[in-house]
Order: C-alpha cells, then structure tokens, then sequence
C-alpha cells in the first residue's frame, strides 16, 4: 500500500496526453495506492476544491485504453501561473490544506514548460515548509520544447498527423493544371520542431513541402515572394510550411501585419493565427496566382485518430516513470526521455531537477535548418522520424473514433 | 476484346476518386480492352493532347489497391466548361479528332454535376455527328449534390472524416474552465450535406456540435448571436458547424462581410472561405468571450487515411458500373446508387439520363434541417450513417499512408 496519489494536466492538450494520464493511474493502482485523485482544470481547478476519484470513472483495462486513444485533456486543464511563494503565500496554503485533507503522497503534473514551472514552485514551497509530498513533472506537449528530455511526449504524434496531411495536401495542390500555392500554417510560436516535422512528408512517394519556415529564423518578406517566384519558373504547385510564430528582423509577428491587434493569454504569449492566410493574400495579390492558407489549427493537438504508437506508449511510459520516481523518493523533478540508439530506435527514462527544465524553451538547432529554407537536415530527419513510426488502432464504433468522458460527455 | 477506353477526372478531388478511377480500369482490362488511356488533367488536357497511357503505369493489383488510397486526383483535374456545340463546333471537333486517333470507343468521366455538363455536351454531339462513341458519367463529389443518385460517392468519406474530427475538436473544447465557441467551417457552396454530417459526431462519448448552420436556410447574425448568448448560459463551450456558404438574406455571402471581395471560378461560382473566421471574431467582439475558427478547408476531400470502406467500395463499383452500362451500349447516362435498405444496408448501381442530372444541385431536404439549427432529423441521420461505415487500412510506410502517382510524384 502506497500514499494517496493526485494527478492534474496542464497546458494545451496533446493526442496522447491521456495517455501519460493513464500510465500514472495504472502504475499507482498497481503499486498499491488506495487513492488516485485528478485534479480538474488543473492547479486552478484544484484552487477551487475540483477534482475526481478515479476509481470511480475508470473500470476495467479496456477503459484505460480508450483513456490512451482519447485526444485533449480528461481532467481538463488550466494556463495558470502560481505566483511567488515569497509574495503570494496564501494560494500555497490553500494547496497544501487541500492535498493535507486528501492525504496526497504523490503529486503529479502533466504539462509543458510553463505547467513545469507549477511543479517546481510547489516543491520549492514543500522543501521550505518541511512537507514530504512529492512532486514530479510529466513532460507533454506538441512543440517539443522541453529541456533536457530527447524529446516530449505528444510531439510524435503531432509530428505524424502534420506529415501525413502535408502530404494528402501536396497531393490535392497537383490537381489542376496552373499554378498554385499552398501556405500550411502549423503551430509553434517560437519553436519550429512541427513545422520542421512537414519535411517528412518527402520520400518515394513524395516531393515533401517546398519550402519551410522556422520561428528559429528571421522571416523576409519580399526574399519569401522572390523565392516563390523563382520556384514558379520549375514548378507548377507549390506547398510551403510557415510556423505560427515566423517573425520579421525587427520581431513583428508575421500574423501581426494583417490586422495589428495583438492578444495574449496568462503567460504572456501571443495567440498567433493567421501567417498563413497573410502570405497567401500576399503571393495572390503580387504574383498573381491562385494561393490558398491552410490552418491546421487544434487538429495538430487533437487528432488522437493519427497517433503515433512510440508516442502514445512513451506516453504511458513517462506516466509510469513518475510513479515510481515518485516512490522511489524523488521530487522537483520532470521524467526525461534519453535517446539510447536510432537502429533500432531505443530511448530509456530517467529524472531530471526541475529547475533546468521550467520556463526554458528548446529550440530547433540552427544547423538542422537549410538555409536556404528548402528543407531539414540529415540530422533532423533521423531524429524525428522514430517519433512517427508504427500506429495505434482507434476503437471505431459506427464509423467513428471511440472517447471516454468523466460526466456522460 | 473491347475498343479502347479513355478516362478522365475533373472538378474538385475527393478522397475515393481514384477509387472510381481504379473500378473503371481494372473493369475494363477485365473485359478485354487493350487500351485503357487517362486524359490529363481532364477534358482540358485532353484538349492539349495530354494523355496517358495506363498499362504503363499500374503494373499489379497491389498497385491498384494503392491507388483506391490514393488521394486527390491520379490523372489531375480541371474546372473546365465546353461550349456549346452550336456556337463553337471547333473544340468538338478537336476532341472527336483526338479520340478517333485514339481509337476510342468508350469515354468515361469521373466528376460532379459541372463535369457531368461535359458528358452531357458531348454524348448529344455524338448523337449530331452520328458517332458511335459511348459516353458515361461517373459521379464523385464530396457535395453530394448530384440529382437522382442516393448518394455520390467521395461524400462518405468526407462526411466521416468531418464527424471524427469534429468529435476530436468538441473534446479539445472543453479542456479550459471558461466560456469558448470554436466554429468549424466546412465546405458546401448552396447545399449543407457536409455540414450535416457533423450531426454524426454526437453520440454516447459526445454531444456533438451544439449548433448547425446549412446553406439551405438564411443567415441572420443578430439570431446567431442571440442564440450563442442563451446556450453560453448552461454550457462553456459551444462548438458551431457552419457551411462556407451561409448567406444572409439577401444572398450576401457571410464571408464576404469580412472584406468584400469576390473571386469567381470559371464556372461563376464563388471562391468562398473565411465564414468561420468572420464569426468568431464577431462572438469575441459582442459577447468578450474567447472565440476560435477552423476551417477544415482541403483536408475533408483529401483525407484518405480516415476513407469509408463503404465509400471507397461504392467509388470502385461506380467505376466498374460504368464500363458494364457502355459495353451495354449505353451513351449520355450517368451511373447512379439506388438504396434498396437500410437495415442492413444495401445499394445496387443503375444509369440515368445525363441530362436530368448536369448542372442541378440536390439540396438538403429542409425537413431534415432542425428549424432551431440545434442538429439534424432522424432521416437525415438514417441516411447518412451508413456511409461512414467502417474503415480502410492505409498501406503505412515509414509511419505515413503510401500514394501512388503517374510520374514519380
């Protein structure tokens, strides 16, 4: 018998973020713990007493995988920035009367590098008021971002879903005779890791996108319109894949030329949509021709029906990793994937100070992106492509992709 | 033996097309023809003498099986209107020229009711010049707008592609604790049947969309906004399916409220896009909620890896439909679907007059459209579920679904 467990997701969802989920669920019942609590909304829901029993939502081992092939977050989740212990303690005591009251042992948070930041904030707290709760970081998210750790959970099976549309998309730009150009725009606001992942689109079968821009790059205009219209001169149909987040020098979000308004959530990030469409309207309007956006918007997050089966089982893994992290002693600690070997593709876990990974962003190392913006390097390709292998069947019912739900929906 | 054989594809792809495409070939070579040719990009193409010939491009049955999953169109497509025959004899006799070098005796079209168009004018100029050519039409279109026909093929698969998606973006909406309306926009110019079919994600793991707005009913954005106003006061996240083309009473495209521009294609249809967009600014504007449109823009013809094995059956029996009506001796019909049940499901293929059927648009029943836009009838949904039905492996490499194409991309 092992203490009570909480779990909580934070951050934007993932494909496979149930996964983790499940994978701390399951490992903790099997080692022994009477309680596993989720929280709800995250920390923020966990400030206003929202949470489960997750004895009572999950039944058998064949609702713990349709949890793994369900997209977005079942518990929900929050962007929620604690404030500084040293001038905020009363959240902290808030926290720490509810997680007292339930008897948590064991604290884990699903997150990116923001909801890490959750994570060490707590366990700074706990070491300074001698409480012996542990806390352990679950790295998730779809940029890839996160230091340290090879790479993230989520980020596969985004990857795979970008690349497979990229290249159902190059397939549809080739339908008609003339020329046309096709803008993906794919998320990462300062991180160009998915945006990156379109290049696996290219193979036997496949030209791959044209063109790629990265946030990791400066963004030029009228060199962009003059390399389209110099790859007009060969080609027909053009794809190209923009990041979200591509920036000119003077650090103007590209997105930010079409209507200058500017909104931003609660950690202070822009919310960044519409690069696309502008460069579209841009190429029509000077070269010309037929040109067409393409957002791929939350789909990138939530298209659990195109997850990758490395991703979602190192989900699972990272899920099981903190559980036994956790009851190995451990706290203020993320679980990290390192990368054994690439033939065969072998990565083991391990843990890792979670002072080193919260607030801090990986970026894509600029000698994995041509120059000249036509593709990855070898480097880049033989790092992400494990990420995408092999496939997890969706439990199909009528035609459609199964879910699980705590409430009825 | 057989005579020779010329196929084309035209208008917009869908993810069966080629399915189509493969039913009439391999039909064909089964009866006996020495020459089965594909016309590039069309009648347009054709018009340039771009043909090809097919035995030197599909070598085996698996590369027919890679082709049924094949996205978009193998042979291109075009957008492309003949002129009447009494006005302009020339082009025809171009075409009759070509197809006489070719030694053609069977022309078959893979298209929607503009392409249908093209049969029609030149099975009556056929009848004019006393050739013996057999004309037939194939239908195909993710509209599912096509007059006599149950059903068109291409629509299944984008209907389950828009129900699985829409079920993975409702799930994605609810994962924050606050008020968001996510608008889908999906396409269909005059006719909803797409739209509808994100009726089919709600179920017993979803609610599916909370409202549905169909090009067969006005528009009236102030009932639009009223009606959020009051569902937002029992429910956080609202998540809306719209068509492309709602429009306003007074025939004003919604989306060309954003900027008032119009594009037209070559048919005087509208360019439309950008309704979903111009909503969710509005509900942010009025109502100081958080809002977000996605447009699922070319993914719902090009998703092939989320085909219907109805559809993608029902697309190669169309195909070899027709090359069994023209060895019958028919000219200027299309292949039709006639349901005989529902329960089980079962169709069987006819033909029809050409004529009764280009250029018409089937709409949406409007009793099958919920008066209050909250969902669909249970006709409606008798009538679409069971062309979702079950699913069709895609041939996987490297963790992303194969293609196959003429040249080597």
């Amino acid at each position: 018998m092992i203490g009570n467990v909480l779990v909580g997701q934070s951050g934007g969802p993932t494909a496979v973020i149930n996964s983790s989920l499940a994978g701390v669920y399951k490992t903790a019942k099997d080692q022994g713990a009477v309680k596993v609590y989720g929280m709800l909304y995250g920390i923020q829901g966990l400030l206003e007493e929202k949470y489960l029993d997750l004895d009572e939502h999950i039944h058998s081992d064949l609702e713990i995988e349709l949890l793994k092939r369900t997209p977005s977050s079942y518990l929900g989740s929050c962007r929620y920035k604690l404030p500084d212990f040293k001038e905020d303690s009363e959240t902290y005591e808030k926290i720490f009367n509810i997680l007292n009251e339930l008897d948590i042992q064991y604290f884990f948070y699903i997150g990116g590098n923001d909801s890490m930041d959750t994570i060490k904030k707590l366990s700074d707290y706990a070491h300074t008021i001698r409480s012996n709760i542990n806390f352990i970081g679950v790295p998730k998210t779809i940029d890839n971002d996160l230091e340290i750790t090879d790479h993230t959970p989520g980020y596969g099976s985004a990857a795979k879903f970008i690349a497979a549309t990229a290249k159902e998309i190059i397939r549809d730009s080739l339908v008609y005779d003339q020329k046309n150009v096709t803008i993906i725009e794919i998320m990462g606001r300062n991180v160009g890791w998915l945006t990156g992942a379109a290049a696996l689109a290219g193979g036997m079968d496949c030209e791959g996108p044209d063109l790629l821009y990265l946030p990791e790059m400066d963004f030029n205009l009228d060199e962009f319109i003059k390399k389209v219209e110099e790859l007009q001169k060969t080609k027909k149909a053009l794809v190209i894949a923009v990041s979200e987040g591509i920036r000119l020098s003077d650090g103007t979000y590209v997105c930010e030329l079409v209507d200058n308004v500017k909104f931003t959530d609660q950690f202070g990030h822009s919310l960044l949509s519409g690069s696309g469409k502008y460069l579209s309207n841009k190429i029509s309007t000077e070269l010309g021709c037929k040109s067409r956006g393409i957002e791929l918007n939350t789909l990138q997050r939530c298209a659990s029906h195109m997850a990758s089966l490395i991703d979602i089982t190192e989900a699972y893994q990272v899920g099981a990793a903190a559980v036994n992290a956790a009851l190995d002693g451990k706290t203020g600690e993320m679980i990290v994937i390192n990368r054994i070997s690439n033939q065969p593709y072998q990565c083991n876990t391990g843990t890792y100070d979670i002072h080193k990974i919260a607030n801090i962003e990986k970026k894509v190392p600029l000698n994995w992106i041509k120059e000249d913006n036509t593709g990855m390097s070898e480097e880049f390709m033989e790092y992400v492509k494990p990420l995408i292998q092999e496939e997890v069947t969706p439990i199909m019912i009528g035609g459609l992709p199964s879910h699980i739900n705590y409430n009825k929906f």
